[in-house]
């Protein structure tokens, strides 16, 4: 027998720490640390929200970004405000959700939403060395589109002098998932005539609109082939994440 | 005639004020400020992220929320630390996302994705009058599922008290929007041979999964009439919302 038998501690190795910041409280239970379940959040996403603060004012401002190892990158406009403070090594908070379903109860208090959700803390740096900053700046458009970094026109002085990339160290994690169907006090099975249900919920593709300007004849990427209409946008990500950075 | 001309200060009455904290700075034209934009995003969403700060360090947290007049609502366990820490009326930032296309590009530069989000600026405070509080935890249902408080079990007393609704005022708030087609530079269309299309993007509700333990025979709720299978899930929160508050 090849197969290893896990260890205890390779489920420790793989836990990110739990630190009074990213604890789970409520609803403990739907807490999880490992990086499996974190990096599985992440990597289906193209959209995260960042939590920081300028002049002690919090913001929280929707960007595209990508997971590689235990470090997350985005981009952004050299010029923005927000660029400019993260780059100053602020602490952040970056979430990524999921919206699974509408669960419907007998109460209100049960009534809930399935998801997936991983919060991660670090702190951000502006990625300054060029050869790295034009590696970051085509597997932004690679992560999405596979191998089409390749096919486009790369970045001009301009472009790249404009765009900053930003990475930051996971320094610690937590994911929180709600993933059952309708689950109401005992009693009020029997006593409340509710019609009560759980819908899913996906966000997918739909059918590709053409550029209007297309050159006729041009051929569809064929690293692009999970991009049919109707898949489902988290299954998409996590298809083109793993053609352009392996599991 | 009674269609009364709008005048130029109509429009400077719908708008919220701009501020440093809410100018939008980067791709400014798709920035807008009147609240007809900004509140037909909110009412079309289900979920929210806020940004706040605890000890210094911000945090990202997905919650569901809705909209009446310029206040905002949520709700959380009155034992969670985000919402005892926002009940001390610390400032917020709360941000709407709706995702909409996928939009590819003959550069790396001029990919996008069309989007529609929101970002809320504020302070927030429990609603501790109890009449007022059952009413919002009754809306707080009834905003997703019209009249489903009507049909539900009330909330017992320590459902009540575990329960805390918060109230935000809007104090500034900005849109940003893109909705537009690939563009890119004028030269490119011509000399990069890269298929480029925009791919829409919807969230959808799936086929309803029943509860196991329903009776038989319980009517669908009439006032759910919008959840249907297929259904943009932004449809239905806005058509939800018109059904229990009106337009």
């Amino acid at each position: 027998m090849n197969v290893r038998t896990p260890l205890p501690q390779d489920q420790a190795t793989d836990d990110f720490p739990v630190t009074p910041a990213n604890r789970v409280r409520r609803a403990s239970t739907r807490g999880r640390y490992d990086r499996t379940t974190i990096h599985a959040i992440l990597d289906a996403a193209l959209l995260c929200h960042i939590a920081y603060t300028i002049e002690g004012r919090p913001y929280c401002t929707p960007t595209s970004f990508w997971r590689e190892g235990d470090y997350l990158y985005w981009h952004g406009s050299s010029a923005s405000r927000m660029i400019r403070a993260q780059a100053q090594g602020i602490a952040l908070c970056l979430t990524v959700t999921h919206l699974d379903a509408l669960v419907m109860a007998r109460s209100g208090f049960h009534h809930s939403v399935n998801y997936r959700s991983a919060m991660i803390f670090g702190q951000a740096h502006a990625v300054e060395d060029p050869t790295q900053k034009l590696a970051l700046m085509e597997r932004l458009i690679d992560r999405i589109y596979p191998g089409r970094s390749g096919i486009i026109r790369p970045p001009n002085t301009a472009e790249f002098k404009a765009t900053t990339m930003m990475r930051m160290e996971i320094e610690t994690a937590s994911a929180k998932i709600r993933d059952t169907h309708v689950s109401d006090d005992e009693e009020d099975y029997a006593n409340v005539p509710a019609w009560s249900a759980l819908y899913p919920v996906t966000q997918i593709l739909g059918e590709p609109s053409l550029c209007p300007r297309q050159a006729p004849d041009l051929p569809y990427p064929k690293e692009m082939a999970d991009f049919q209409p109707g898949a489902r946008l988290d299954d998409v990500m996590a298809k083109t994440y793993r053609c352009t950075f392996g599991t």
